[in-house]
């Protein structure tokens, strides 16, 4: 639980009451409670304001902000500001300001606008942290910490050449041992003193930079960011140990390792951003990927918009329902917090069109307003609920494999299509089990897999140390296992794994690949469904990588139709030890995705938490104590029925009892509570 | 008038003897003579010529040059050759050369290529310019001056880094005042010292420059370059005070404020390079722009080309009657001049390929080209004219609303869509009037509105000081006044108007905009008219934005057929003092704006020049003394037939009298004069 | 011939043995050995290996990889390694490291990435081939020499700077030709001082570069690049006087003027990489450029893939047979090596997904790889060739004339089209020829035209001194010449030919083009034929550029269908002499360029190889001796009938004599051999 005090679900988030006249802050403030908001973030972005001068400091302001939250019983999450750092320590400490990939220095202004290895950067940042610690440890606000703001910046300055280089010796030893794992022999890249290590530029011509050292910058990038968080995080818990520390993840996530990051944080806090062009499978996902974060551990929503962004290209008006919708699917995930940006429309600046609670309009008008209205229900509804499914977890049996460096390294490869993109190819997979309403889990590839019976790992390009025999203990014991095209290539410094793809994991699939076409945009192929094999008969469209597949012990599911290759397998399984696994060497239609899943699920007693669930609604499932919690989302712009079957559940948000046929309302909400055993 | 010894339409442009030997320049006179060509623009890019070293000139060629001309009753609007700075001046003093918005130094050559708060380039330009108008004030060719070349240049050196500042400094006083009005409280930009003001860059991350910076460094290096320009009209004017000055403005109007510019040139002039792309609507739009500027007052067409450009993608050739059609176009909408880029064809350099009247083939080809027969055809037509109209103003009621401050704030703005351009707005709104050939004028939203009944702000976003005041006098005058969304938005330092959108409009409107949403591309709503409205009736197509919309006394005209807001209105009408205030609050199909304007104009009694004009033929009228100039341009490529009603003219270009029905041939023009009581 | 010693079709590629550990080697010999390879190319990037120090050096390693071929009766195409200089070279002396257009450094690592001036490199780079020269001269495997890779780099540092303007001394002597030649008297360009000579650069807002120095750039970078080569050259030829050397052009030919290079190899040699979207005649045009660089002498294939590459954006498998098709198309052009790049992937860097002979199966899969089996299926039947048409040459009659600086020259243009490419326009011309077989040379415009009857220059847009009369003593001989719009415009300085387009060509084709049109994109015109000409009839497409002409003494053949030129004629013929000038105004549809050949080609006398050859079969020939070889290559995917006529052959390929009709299976190939009287 973030604060044992607070047995509740944070609702509330970013607000900025520096940018408005004192007297105009008791009147946010009783907006705030006729919404039901009980937590405010701030001061986020309020270092120049917080510190005018290095040796000079001004808390006065925000002392009497705590102070008028705590009389109002508002809790706060407490930012330190140190994601803008003032421009006059920019101006005096130029180290602070990152260069760029074409290496060139950036000007000051901006947020997240500092290089992560400055020291200068960081001893003013934890000093600020450890100030405004020691001012509020016994506040009777304070209920946690918020360090910074989507961290995420990526440096090439000298001072990060030379931290590279240190953390190469860390990471390597040698010059000769770098030299092996980045194989520099390939174009006489060979390194003979730590100073020809040179950080990834675009400045060159050929603007593939070399992979290895590519990937390993980012690795070395995310442990930057993280040491930079760490300084203040050490800060802070040194002062205030029992309080929550995180800091929040941008919607954004590629940059970063996110597996890495949560060792760090207290618990796991994300921004979500969907565009009007993600499918709700992509916003379950992440959410999922952020439960997986810390072995399905819940997570905050630490930021999500009650209406409109405006950077986006279409900033498109939320739907009516759609923001309630939306924090019911984080909570459905795994989230014990719904929280937005912004609380108060900014007046001027780059966000100033950001949705918010109270908007431009102003006092007089927000409570007019549909998004104040909206929020206002969804707060007494998060109100009623009084905490009840906080830190409740999932129960899957089924999970996704997920990889930042496997991510990395994929999108760094030249070759072979560049319309290969590994979270899209991962989103596909989730959505086919999504779409069946199947209780999944996120999780790296050298998780415990104990407690699954399906995984899938959907372009397992890297194979890290250790991650085969995971996987071949997993199936020999009886599990199934699903990987793609393009699995089993490199190991961790993306070299290839060599002796035949895909690799170390050629004797689990019973395959060898001996080579992969890719297709030009327009070109498609056909996989045929050799003998009807659960769900699956008949033709599927396919293409955008093919591999062209050996058997050296598996069976063929399918095969092409078309090209050279036609007749030859693309959809295989082998029997390993006691289990399974299966290889989707091409990209299929999604209509085999979904055959495929439900096929396997039906063979591993993988089910769904309701049987028969409409089209577009969403079922998941999360346990406390001996209860269960049913949510049900209804995504359709229409009312649907939803078939209970015998059970007797009491619905938290109605507060009836239900049973049976229950209908829900267009981008109607649903959680059943239900005693039973575990 | 230009030069009241000249009595004439200008008729002529650019030629560049120093590019030729001097054998050529007679038989080059000898074709001008031919064309009627009685003005040549010149040296415009000869400073290398004319100051070969910091302390040596070489005039005599010019001196020449000017005889020549002289003696050829060909008179000079003589060009002070500083939009190109020699070589060796840019080497020499560094500071020249201007730092582009990434940083970067840019390089000699080129042309328009100075930083305008360079003391050195304005010390070499007003010396040059001295120079000249020593030189040749008493010169019989002296007809008038062109400063420099299509000012525009935006710099970002550290020169104009401290301009800026200082600049800052007049304008806002105080760090407190200049923090207040840029909000910098917003993400911390907050500024202790003059030093920390940075201008804006493009070598950040998120791209997006700070607004208000950005919006003020703008306006600032509209200041720079006016007062760059002014080094240089100071110094000509002291010695030939009874000369007309200006520079030419170009085609591409956005980087420089004109209304203010206006200021500073004894008449505007312009460069107009239409593309294959344009709308015959956009030509008329920027040259009503060029009428605006100066309150109606009549400009100069500095440039057109005889026939293709040569830097556009496609460079297409005007095809035949389409220079004489665009020429009278020019003079229909309130221009004195016809000029051309260029007389002469460059036979190397960049714009080798432009158009001219002596072509590549040379003198004894040129006579047989259909370019030059074309321009002498007009060149004797012009002659003819005998300057009727110079002059000669537009008596409109109907006004459209042009801001440079409100175009910069709307396209630097982050969100709502990215599709929105002010330009493209305003260009719609313009071409529905167009179409329906009302008289038109194009003003500042602080203009004298007296003489209107009719005034249109398309995407009105910022409202600078006394904006909401002058518009509500106006309406409740008895004028109509027709707004659209996303307007009311921005004070002059785009800090939201708060209290409700639009803001000090919002009681003009009798509205309240509750929220906006942006549409994807291929997304379409649809208005729908409540009761018939005048010629409005049914459905049309709108999109791109949608008002939500909340009557407070207005009248709900359209409502929206789509959405969440399906049935609330988006087109609304208020009724203020004795005017009318009309919202639209979405982006129409064309069918609706031509069918409100006809609505509009109708009860305003505003009407077009004649009744019953055929499509694709433009009619405007010019009055001078008690006589109306009423010009008609067929736009099509057949004849059409035009009805004079019973009314006696005088065609000017047929030399006849006409009336009732009237037959204008494909790409025709008429300049039909009448006497009349105005 | 390469190497006297070896009268053999070298069939290998390139090779990386300091890649893997030396255990490997004899391995990867094993499989060479089974597919026949004869040739390896080495060490291309071992220079960091074989000179890990200013001085110090490690043949040893190389010593024996050359003993192990000798001994294994391979050849070495012996690389100096100087493409990709070693990053402590880099960073002691930055001077090699070469600035960009935008002025930026770059940085160490890559490929290709060196300053052509850099004195420092240059020495470096003679000394290492010295060394190597020296140590390897006697070697018994050592059978011709290699030198760098794919040369190509435009530097713009001060050293480039400097070198250039000694370079303009040498070709323009005084500063007076120099501003003359550059006119420099456009936009005031002019230059007092060798020091005022700028380097082109993209740093400028106005960034199309003045045409006229960035085409003497251009030039310059080939001269500095061939200068940079010829320091290893000579110090190469020294020491081993009696072995071929050459250096690898990119398959991206444009960079570098390849006709002036060609003098400074012994052989031409090219790197063969098609991409999926292009047409097979644009590969046999690559092949027939690279056969014209030395006047029709046989060029090396030295490199090709055996199967996909990795840098494309989409990187397709080669289908079985096309890399044994796409072999002899390259011998059928008159190519006398088939060598590949690569012998065996590598394991890590930015090519490792490239295809090669020894896959990253390895050793022990390597033979039941589809790949390695049509390799080594290959290297058998090239191995029975027994170098039989080494050196043969082939007989055209027509020839298409491509000319680097004019490609340039039209590029760097400003207008009148974006989309006019001028390597499309020649391989447009070249296709229609390629589809009818015609034996075809690619020649220079200053070439010895005697041996050819018909000649085709597509948008000569330059002619350079001496080509119009070369042309003219051609046509008047009785040759027939056909060119296009946008000819005889510009001279090599890329100064308009005064007095009417096509200039210096005006009188050839007795035409004057007054003007032409560009037409925006998805605009199209028509030609209508005025009479039958030959196999023309009917209307054509056509577009991009319309000229206007008049005629002056030519014959119209055909003229527009619309636009104010309708009616006006587009393509002509002229009688000059005893020969005919044929202009085609504009861009035609493909079906005309092919009736338009047929009927010139029949008038000619010029046949294809063999009569009714099927669609997407070639057939070209090659002559050695009193032997006639006919090669028919069979580019459907089904099998074709060729009717060989009465004659009989023998098919070097089937070992078989062969007459009538021949059946060629699916991507099927022959090689005829007959005795015939030449």
């Amino acid at each position: 639980m973030i604060n044992p005090k607070f047995p509740i679900i944070f609702y509330g988030g970013d607000y900025s009451p520096d940018q408005w006249p004192e007297e105009e802050w008791m009147k946010d403030i009783e907006l705030f409670k006729q919404a039901d908001i009980n937590i405010v973030t701030l001061p986020v972005f309020s270092w120049a304001k917080l510190q005018p001068a290095e040796d000079r400091y001004d808390f006065e302001w925000l002392d009497k902000v705590m102070d008028l939250m705590a009389e109002n019983s508002i809790s706060v999450c407490l930012a330190t500001p140190t994601a803008a750092q003032p421009i006059w320590m920019s101006l005096k400490y130029p180290e602070i300001l990152p260069v760029d990939i074409e290496g060139r220095k950036r000007t000051p202004g901006k947020r997240v606008n500092f290089c992560p290895n400055s020291k200068k950067y960081r001893e003013f940042a934890s000093n600020i942290a450890t100030k405004m610690a020691e001012r509020y440890k016994g506040h009777p606000a304070l209920a946690m910490w918020h360090v910074a703001n989507e961290y995420g910046t990526y440096c090439y300055c000298e001072n990060c050449a030379k931290a590279f280089r240190e953390w190469l010796k860390q990471r390597y030893g040698t010059l000769e041992e770098l030299n092996r794992r980045w194989n520099t022999a390939f174009w006489g890249h060979t390194i003979y003193d730590w100073q020809e290590v040179i950080p990834p530029s675009k400045l060159n011509d050929d603007d593939t930079c070399y992979p290895a050292i590519a990937l390993d910058y980012t690795r070395f990038m995310t442990d930057s960011n993280i040491a930079c968080y760490m300084e203040e995080y050490n800060a802070i818990k040194k002062i205030t140990p029992d309080k929550t520390i995180t800091t929040n993840i941008s919607g954004y996530i590629k940059k970063l390792d996110q597996f890495k990051w949560a060792k760090y944080v207290d618990i796991v806090a994300w921004d979500n951003y969907p565009t009007p062009y993600d499918d709700i499978s992509t916003v379950a996902l992440k959410h999922d990927i952020m439960r997986g974060l810390k072995d399905g551990q819940s997570f905050m929503v630490m930021e999500q918009s009650p209406n409109q962004q405006n950077w986006q290209p279409y900033n498109v008006l939320k739907r009516p329902g759609e923001v309630r919708l939306l924090s019911y699917q984080a909570l459905a995930h795994g989230a014990d917090t719904v929280m937005f940006f912004q609380l108060k429309a900014s007046k001027g600046g780059v966000e100033k069109l950001h949705g918010a609670l109270i908007p431009h309009a102003g006092h007089e008008y927000a409570q007019k307003t549909r998004v104040f209205q909206e929020c206002a229900q969804l707060g007494e509804e998060l109100n009623k609920l009084n905490g009840a499914f906080l830190d409740a977890r999932f129960h899957s049996k089924a999970a996704i494999i997920f990889d930042w460096d496997n991510w990395w390294a994929v999108e760094l490869s030249s070759g072979p299509s560049k319309d290969l993109h590994y979270f899209e190819q991962v989103n596909k997979y989730y959505k086919a089990l999504h779409r069946l309403n199947i209780p999944l889990d996120i999780i790296k590839p050298t998780s415990d897999f104990s407690q699954y019976d399906l995984i899938i790992a959907p372009v397992l390009y890297m194979t890290k140390p250790n991650v085969a025999d995971n996987l071949k203990a997993f199936v020999s014991g009886g599990g199934t296992f699903v990987s793609t095209f393009f699995s089993g290539i490199a190991d961790e410094n993306d070299n290839i794994i060599l002796g035949g793809y895909p690799g170390e994991l050629r004797d689990l699939f019973g395959i060898w690949v001996e080579e992969f076409d890719a297709l030009i945009p327009g070109k498609t192929n056909e996989l045929s469904i050799y003998r009807p094999f659960g769900n699956l008969a008949g033709k599927y469209e396919c293409g955008l990588i093919c591999d062209v597949i050996h058997l050296e012990g598996a069976q063929a599911i399918a095969g092409y139709e078309k090209g050279f290759y036609a007749g030859k397998p693309c959809v295989t399984v082998n029997s390993y030890g006691k289990g399974k696994a299966y290889y989707v060497g091409t990209d299929p239609e999604d209509s085999f995705l979904i055959g495929l899943f439900q096929t396997l699920c039906k063979q591993k007693n993988i089910f769904a938490p309701l049987a028969d669930i409409p089209d577009n609604v969403e079922v998941t499932q999360r346990f406390k104590d001996e209860k269960a919690f049913t949510f049900i989302l209804n995504h359709n712009e229409f009312a649907v029925n939803v078939n209970l079957g015998q059970d007797n559940y009491f619905d938290l948000l109605s507060e009836c009892q239900v049973t049976g046929d229950y209908s829900l309302g267009a981008f109607g909400a649903a959680i059943l509570e239900r005693r039973e055993a575990i």
